[in-house]
């Protein structure tokens, strides 16, 4: 089991939700396959979220992608598969019940801060384009922008304060782990995203401590080849990090205190 | 560890993403203690969500809640409470991988199902009220109720008819496992929310083992004494699970195929 590859299966031009998984194998230098680049690899993905698919004999079938096969566990949902791989990838720390921790910030970065920011461009549904939800999409960038973006950086800026992220910049136990990599990658999109807010943020200098943890994954040698090789996919007009110009709001409200 | 008390810190009134975990005990026949029913309890809670709060030597801060404390575990996030109770509760299947699995069944009913049916009153903001963005939870609704509800609904019939399934009516295995306690407490919550499509899509025949699963989670003779008691807490215009007569809109347009 240990020796079965890794099987990534996920949409191909954007980075979406299985950038964050991606960037566990790059860390650690696993290698792994990824339908992204593979001949068919669409066909494969589409194989498995069919409505003809009920699953195998172990697995049930997944509801969407990430899809993640190692020997005969296949998988889906983003937090369960960066669970399932960080300990096997090194990415974790080791004390009992670390694991848990890890998850729970791994989960707040990636359930709450990444899927807001989808839902600023997706309010009323995802069935829907952008273009067809455009008034309510800024209504909501404002607030978001405004009260939510404060509370989530202000989090993990108050996590990284806390005794339990030990020593260097990371999130928790002096150590990289998975959670580290699943904000970056938050932080990256939302960048992209609302760019203005971003640089309010860190100009700010509320957020230092936030942002040195995106700069220091950034610059682990195998990150920074990987992010400027092709690989490393670009964020567009598709997928959960959206830029559209009249939603790249300012700031320009103090948050609630 | 084994010998610590469970501490669910929670609030109080609503059943809210508490009430899985909750269910999960009730069912194991497991003590455990509960902030909502606690005289200081919420300020327990508050305590921990505090801005102020860095966490201790261990565990970071909790985003929100709910939040469990187990010895010197004190974690957050309903699916992450969850799959490390589900073990230690007997709520789980027994092959090595088994728990990946079941996670992923609970975060598609948790973080897919449950979370968009919130997002149905709160589209633009969870800062808001609803009465502030009623227009948009109407139009939201409505789309969900046509195009989402069948989905989830029509993803776990097949997860039912799967092998991976057992026998029985449960999700994974054969056996009951906390997937299907999320399962049973989302479809309470729909039908509270959305009572017109959810009697119509039971009586459409086309989802009859998720209503079994359904049926059957609810005729658990701990479960079901817990229900008629007074400590199942009642959905209300507060929570997680809302019902207001203009959102609970009829399914009165054939689901895309």
């Amino acid at each position: 089991m240990a020796e079965a590859p890794y099987e990534l299966i996920y949409w191909h031009v954007i980075p979406g939700r299985g950038e964050h998984i991606r960037l566990c194998f790059v860390e650690a230098g696993v290698p792994y396959s990824d339908t992204a680049f593979l001949d068919g690899g669409m066909d494969t993905m589409y194989g498995y979220i069919s409505d003809q698919n009920t699953g195998d004999e172990l697995n049930p079938p997944p509801f969407a992608p990430p899809i993640l096969k190692h020997g005969d566990v296949v998988i889906s949902q983003t937090s369960n598969i960066l669970m399932y791989l960080g300990p096997k990838l090194g990415l974790a720390a080791t004390q009992p019940g670390d694991i848990w921790r890890i998850n729970a910030l791994a989960l707040t970065a990636l359930d709450g801060f990444s899927n807001e920011v989808h839902n600023c461009h997706h309010p009323i549904a995802i069935d829907l384009y952008y273009e067809q939800q455009k008034e309510e999409s800024l209504r909501r960038s404002k607030d978001w922008v405004k009260n939510r973006l404060p509370k989530f950086l202000g989090y993990f800026e108050r996590v990284l304060t806390g005794k339990a992220s030990g020593e260097g910049p990371w999130l928790y136990g002096g150590v990289l782990t998975w959670a580290d990599l699943v904000l970056f990658q938050t932080l990256d999109g939302t960048n992209y995203a609302f760019s203005k807010a971003m640089a309010a943020a860190r100009k700010s200098s509320k957020y230092d401590r936030v942002f040195q943890l995106y700069e220091a994954v950034k610059a682990r040698p195998r990150i920074a080849e990987y992010l400027a090789s092709e690989r490393r996919q670009k964020f567009s007009e598709y997928g959960v990090y959206r830029h559209y110009e009249e939603l790249d709001v300012e700031a320009d409200v103090e948050p609630k205190e």
